[in-house]
């Protein structure tokens, strides 16, 4: 059967029906009404015939051919690690965690909320320091996060200084990043001491790029000393072994968990660490489990200090970041569980003493090595480099080659005694030596225990393993249970095929910087991925490297402003955004040096074209171009798009369109053809990668031609002097590797290749439809709050329940936690109105889940109506107790005023599936104003809005 | 970390707690007291160094790279099929789908009896016929069942007629198995016409094995003239175009379901059908779910039928199966619900279509074919049927060659048109025809409409599918979630590195009958498997050909039989079984021709000699032999079993040791060395298959030097010549493939593989360990049934609830529900003794596990002595009115006596993570007695315990 007839939600007969409801006879006539012609493309995108499951995966396997898996002994970055089975299974590939939204809802999400906690809890262990987040994109830009961090808190300074013994790619990024903050950057051994004032913070290689391990202290002493903080990027394996950063008082800590458990993926998705002291906590980036309680007074977990990024003003807007690497780090979280510390300075020191046994054979046989000391990596130099490479890899092995005459040997979990006597034998070494003992520094060597908490002695077996997997993910609701309707998510289906591939060796364990003859494979499917993606946007070409939407913004804004730099304009630094816009565009314009100018919504929730003109007029010269959203975050095709670009384009700005929408215009429409100079998509929305319960993400930047030039550079490119900023002609290293997460791209290429132009066109028509039929039943309980041509929305609507709020003082936050008990996830809430719901059901749901999601609306409006009509005062109602956990219902006391039965089981369906969550209602004080991404809405960076936000203190 | 650690439930310290508890300083201290020293072997078993998750994959990576994948167009009841990916990884490689056990405890199983209900309710629409069964083990047992379900019912008649058209395998398997039940076999061509009298039934092959189709109905009139019934053996996918066999009065129906969705996995396993006409529905052999419902009046499923088999006599006891292929039912189950009516129908046509272009295209070519009709099937003839052959495997494809001038191409769901150039390519024919319209005769062509059932047309996208999986799953109980502490059923930890292996499509996508060369990887695997489970058992030779514990039994009492003739001892057909055996050694004897006469069992569980001396004396050289298992079902090490051997060998029978309780010797004692002469095995116990929610199992034979010949043969050999009666010097054959299960091999092999000889023993000795810990926390609370040495049990222990049952009338039965409300599957249920409970917690449990058993158990024995001091009654007890579901507690009334806590909240960790079944506990006058196994007692099959079971009719 075709894939996307099981792709899309309705057969034949609901779609019939779901047409009658909207009063059209077809998707078609459907969308001849709703998309404005205007932004017709002329013609569907050229893709290649759709293929069937099974067809697409013949064709990945004969990619995956053309991969070479070696053994992994390059590092940099980049080790070979062993995913646990039962992880592998219960975890990454199953269904319950990876098709999880982020926890915003935490009620319906305490099973990876309780991961990302042990994830912290691992962080903080070995780091020894107080708090870690939740996980970051990378280790490189974890590095820039930290620069930004120390420059936030360290107010006075211009410089920072980042140790040359990073890795390149980590250096290239975190150079070029704090530079679009206007530091100076100055890179240096930090062998050779901190010397020189004026600096915000310093980071640290602990250990260095090639294996040696220099003590951190007197540096760590040295920022201080200088008013400076000090961030070290350490490896987390090695800390099992070395004393971590923060006993030596390092402020932030930073690296990839990537070794623990989590394939090398060609580079990624992996998850980042950060960690930091207590007096920083307030400043960390990113997403932040906490522990609360719940309305019974029980504990419960919740993403804590929201309101920090809520509240901040642009000055502070250094981060960006929405998408955390969630799944990756539950892996590495499971990993560490597993483990355990015993299990885990096991792995360490196993992993050492091969190293040791290495080294010392090398030394015994008079080569010579760059250090005596080092954890897992041996840096051999004296040596034709690239004849010892090339020779291990015939004989299946990848290692490192540094310039000419030094190579580099890192050790991963699955290498064995076997490997060492191959890989000495290739440095003409035969015989090979025991391990001298410990080549780590006696001062730096661990006696702080690790892992000490409870959660990482506790989970030993298999068996033991695998149920706590389930009952994690029993807690939750993911899309394999429920409908989650959450406007500009797009949850739709991520099909099995497509999730399948993403495990196979020869994609899951090729190292990123494997030489490009072993990775045919990989770049055939990435190659073509992007032609297809350029092709469906209506693009010349589309890097994949950014490896979240935040970042593909930050790509696109930067090249909009080195295109008018090259161009000689460098005045142009005011970025307009519509007020309705995603938080995420005004702070990735911050990150771009840009000024945000906020552009008024009219009351239809199009542009206000009449303030469009005016802030044009204000701001002239200045204008960078303009960033919109198409269709519009109101759920809405505004028909003067096309008005609004061209007055943007006359102005000499750039038109920035945001992909997040893109669902609803796939195969009907490509920005770049109606006006757009470049875009960002989301591969995780509208391309079917899982969201992973909070990432992984896939936020690739496509350009028009002219902006070609300014796409991504890979880090890792040997041309990147890290010491010299990039030329402005040219685009910048956005994180460690040239694809981003290029592990999860074989699902995107698989939907696209099973469904096909028309496939896609018929998607797209469907989450309209979709948008439309729930309207059009809803409407008349809740006011849809904005419409566009012929009363339609697009492929989302919002619920206005302003009105009803103010009649019966039931939020819009009530509604979203009474509809958990009704198996519901919550649609997004306040974004983009306050007051308001906004749907979203996608493509992929049928009508009998719509219709059980209306039944559930409806009957929330009834038990609004008892409160207006006075039948029961709001404290007392069902919806502001909501929700309810089987324990409560089934408690010996009632003493609520609405049955037991209206409570558990308001409609008679849930008799037949229901969905207890674990905890009450979470603390409404704490979080529930950022469910749609942690990051701040565009208006809190307006520098046209008054003093108070315009007068940046630097 | 060595898989042992993992596959060990306590770790360290919890072994430490529970040696001290059971008062042993190590489990090799605890086994030397439990286990009698005159059965230790005197070495462990030679097996080759363990190796890690990693290596063991790498191993098998390695063996696959030995097979290849040919597009496989054989046929002969294997084609070529495609899984869809959502049921691939929703429910074969969901641990929630395949740790469960078999759905006796339907409260726990609603999910799974839902889905085999889906399969019941297939096969029934299309066959038209009123009743299938939950699956048989495979097309040629099942045509073996219906043969003698045939001679069942029809009391007259000596003869059987077999369609000579049949698959070579199914004819091979069903005529020795006719033959071994005492009926003459003839095998006709049926286009010839069905002659004779005396006959009890006829099979009609639907289509034939070249392709044919034959009308049945003058086949099944003649047959029914004759008072003789008819059975036709049809491919479900051609029911999608041609009439089902009810419509044409056949009573029975039979066939494989392996083309819906199962890979061909080398052979097996595949669930295999029955259905039969209402009036046979008593008689249907094999599981059967029906409808029922509960104590709140829900309606609910179970097993229904089951004291069909529990009150049989032996003359009636023509099946011993146990095991059926529920996963793979299931599977098959879910394929049609996805597809539906239209979908399947579309599938049949498209084959058909390739097919008749195919067929069209040789035949204007000049290329004869055997028949113009066929389904899906096309044989050429006149043709250099091994040249044309080699050339297709040349390009990649796999075809039947019959003879030397025939070939068979038989097309499945994955050809394509390019296929049919190929395929015509190499018959010489360069020019392809298109389909000439239908190749199916017209009064056969379907008319009936098929899969009427609302659920086959319910669930029509990926994400209803993924859900409707997930929301089965979620209702039933299986080792995800909860101990599973079944005496003698050993559910221990499916490791998920043997599972994942299976679904690699270089073992899974192999047909049985590819060539050697083709095949090598599957061939080291199995032949390894095979020497190690030789080598740990004590035996000269492992034959892996059947498909179940029960085909294991028969295949080694038929050696013994076999043995006997072979050596003139004609009279030997008494085979003495004690009465604490499994019921299916009983009816396997049946099936193989043997007398039983049951040995006593003396007061502490063991074999009572004094009686088995009477027996011996009585039957004196009628004795074939003895089936005893060890440990015995008691659950306690009879030290006198050498004696037991020792008899019966000097009374000239042979000693089969049931390998059912091996879990508890593996490592330390080797059946094969004691006494035994031959024993089968369960890799679905002790070697870590999953029970698959009842099946699939393999049931490996082991022999000693003297048995090896008559070993099971080859179904499909060339030199078996069905007409002819095996010669009674040799092995016959059992099941349609050399290798039974092959699909699952792989799982076993890597068990082996991972933990390794000392791995084996640990495994053992905490399986030991595990049940003298629980015996010893709850001896105080249930006093135990049996203990051996030193007071010790083996790996299971009894819980004798009889004198509680006086005391209060509780039942076990009611305990075993009460225990869902904890969260637990009961524990084996009146076997082997009534008003028991047989425990069995197996090595893969934690001591927590254990302790929260311990503390459910003493919490129901609380609530039974509130009973017996009558502080509530019988009738309102809490246990009798268990299981409760969130519904039932959640309910607005609330009319026991107890509290909703109690019921609902027993103990504080429920609090944690709660379980509530789907419905209450179900009709007790049905189902409660069958627990263990849907076999007899070996009781019922006693020919020395008076006139009533001794007279038999024939």
């Amino acid at each position: 059967m075709e894939f996307i007839s099981r792709h899309l939600g309705p057969d034949a007969k609901e779609q019939a029906t779901m047409l009658a409801q909207v009063g059209y006879d077809s998707v078609e006539a459907l969308v001849d009404a709703a998309l404005p012609a205007a932004i017709r493309a002329a013609g569907g995108p050229q893709l290649p015939e759709p293929l069937s499951e099974d067809e697409a995966q013949a064709k990945l396997r004969e990619y995956a051919s053309h991969n070479t898996v070696l053994k992994s002994f390059y590092g940099q970055g980049f080790s070979d690690t062993l995913t646990p089975a039962v992880i592998r299974r219960g975890l990454l590939e199953d269904a319950g965690w990876y098709t999880a939204y982020t926890p915003y809802q935490p009620e319906i999400s305490q099973g990876r909320l309780e991961a990302l906690l042990n994830f912290q809890t691992l962080i903080e262990e070995i780091t020894g320091l107080s708090i870690a987040n939740a996980s970051l994109l990378d280790e490189a830009t974890a590095v820039a996060e930290a620069v930004g961090l120390m420059s936030r808190a360290v107010k006075k300074g211009r410089r920072v200084v980042l140790d040359a013994r990073m890795h390149p790619q980590v250096l290239a990024v975190a150079a070029e990043r704090a530079r679009a903050i206007e530091l100076e950057v100055e890179i240096v051994d930090l062998r050779e001491g901190l010397v020189g004032e004026d600096i915000v913070g310093v980071v640290l290689a602990y250990t260095g790029t090639e294996g040696d391990i220099l003590d951190p202290r007197a540096i760590i002493e040295e920022a201080h000393t200088r008013g400076a903080l000090a961030t070290v990027d350490a490896d987390p394996l090695s800390l099992l072994l070395l004393e971590g950063p923060g006993s030596f008082g390092a402020d932030i800590a930073v690296g990839s968990t990537q070794r623990f458990g989590v394939p090398m993926f060609f580079g990624g998705p992996h998850a980042a660490y950060m960690a930091v002291t207590d007096k920083l906590k307030r400043q960390l980036p990113g997403r932040l489990v906490g522990v609360s309680v719940d309305a019974d007074g029980q504990p419960a977990y919740r993403l804590a200090l929201q309101t920090r990024e809520q509240h901040i003003r642009r000055e502070r807007a250094t981060s960006n970041i929405c998408t955390a690497q969630a799944l990756l780090a539950n892996v590495a979280s499971m990993y560490a569980v597993y483990h355990g510390p015993v299990g885990l300075r096991a792995i360490a020191t196993r992993i050492h003493d091969l190293a040791d046994s290495f080294a010392t054979s090398l030394v015994k046989a008079g080569k010579e090595i760059v250090s005596a000391q080092f954890f897992d990596t041996v840096t051999v130099t004296g040596v034709d480099a690239a004849a010892i490479k090339s020779a291990l890899q015939e004989q299946g092995y990848l290692v490192r080659a540094i310039g000419a005459d030094k190579v580099s040997v890192s050790f991963g979990e699955s290498a064995t005694a076997a490997d060492v006597e191959t890989l000495a034998a290739a440095f003409g070494v035969d015989e090979v030596a025991p391990a001298q003992g410990s080549r780590l520094p006696e001062a730096l060597k661990r006696v702080t225990p690790a892992l000490t908490h409870p959660i990482f002695s506790s989970i030993h077996s298999e068996t033991q393993m695998l149920r706590y997997l389930r009952e994690l993910a029993d807690k939750d609701l993911a899309l394999d249970r429920t409908m989650i309707p959450l406007g500009s998510c797009t949850m739709k289906l991520n099909p099995t095929a497509a999730m399948e591939p993403i495990s196979w060796p020869e994609f899951a364990g090729i190292h990123p910087y494997a030489p490009a003859e072993t990775t045919k494979g990989w770049h055939q499917l990435i190659h073509e991925l992007e032609d297809w993606l350029a092709e469906i946007t209506g693009y010349a070409k589309v890097s994949l490297q950014p490896n979240a939407g935040s970042q593909g913004e930050l790509a696109g804004l930067l090249a909009i402003r080195r295109y008018h730099v090259a161009n000689g304009d460098h005045g142009r630094d005011v970025i307009l955004i519509p007020s309705s816009a995603h938080g995420t565009n005004a702070a990735s314009a911050t990150l771009a040096n840009l000024r945000v100018v906020v552009v008024k919504t009219a009351d239809d929730g199009a542009i206000d074209l009449a303030d469009l003109d005016a802030k044009i007029e204000q701001h002239g010269e200045h204008i960078a171009g303009i960033m919109i959203t198409y269709p519009s975050t109101h759920g809405v095709f505004d028909p003067e798009v096309r008005d609004v670009c061209d007055k943007v384009h006359a102005a000499g700005g750039q038109v920035y369109i945001d992909g997040a929408n893109l669902n609803a215009l796939a195969g009907w429409a490509k920005p770049g053809e109606f006006g757009g100079d470049v875009s960002h998509l989301n591969l995780h929305k509208t391309f079917t990668i899982p969201h992973g319960g909070g990432g992984p993400g896939v936020g690739p930047v496509a350009v028009a031609e002219h902006l070609v030039p300014f796409l991504p550079t890979n880090a890792n490119d040997p041309a990147i002097d890290p010491t010299v900023p990039t030329e402005v002609g040219h685009g910048v290293p956005l994180i460690s590797t040239e694809f981003g997460s290029a592990g999860v791209l074989p699902i995107s290429w698989s939907y696209l290749a099973m469904i096909g132009a028309k496939g896609l066109e018929q998607a797209s028509a469907h989450a309209i439809l979709g948008a439309n039929y729930l309207a059009s039943r809803l409407h008349d309980a809740f006011p849809i709050l904005y419409t566009g041509n012929a009363g339609l929305v697009a492929h989302e609507c919002i619920l206005d329940l302003r009105d009803l709020t103010s009649a019966s003082g039931v939020t819009a936050a009530d509604v979203a936690k009474r509809l958990v008990d009704f198996g519901f996830h919550a649609p997004t809430l306040a974004f983009p109105v306050a007051g308001t719901l906004m749907v979203e059901p996608t493509e992929s749901e049928n009508q009998g889940e719509l219709d059980r999601f209306i039944e559930a609306m409806l009957t929330i409006r009834a038990e609004i109506q008892e409160i207006i009509d006075g039948t029961i005062a709001y404290e007392d109602s069902v919806i502001h107790n909501a929700p309810f956990t089987a324990a409560t219902v089934a408690a010996d006391e009632w003493e609520f005023k609405f049955s037991r039965a209206q409570a558990a089981y308001p409609v008679s369906s849930l008799r037949r599936t229901k969905y207890f969550p674990p905890v009450r209602r979470i603390d409404e004080a704490y979080g529930d104003r950022n469910l749609v991404c942690a990051c701040p809405p565009p208006e809190a960076f307006d520098v046209s809005a008054g003093a108070d936000t315009n007068t940046d203190e630097k």
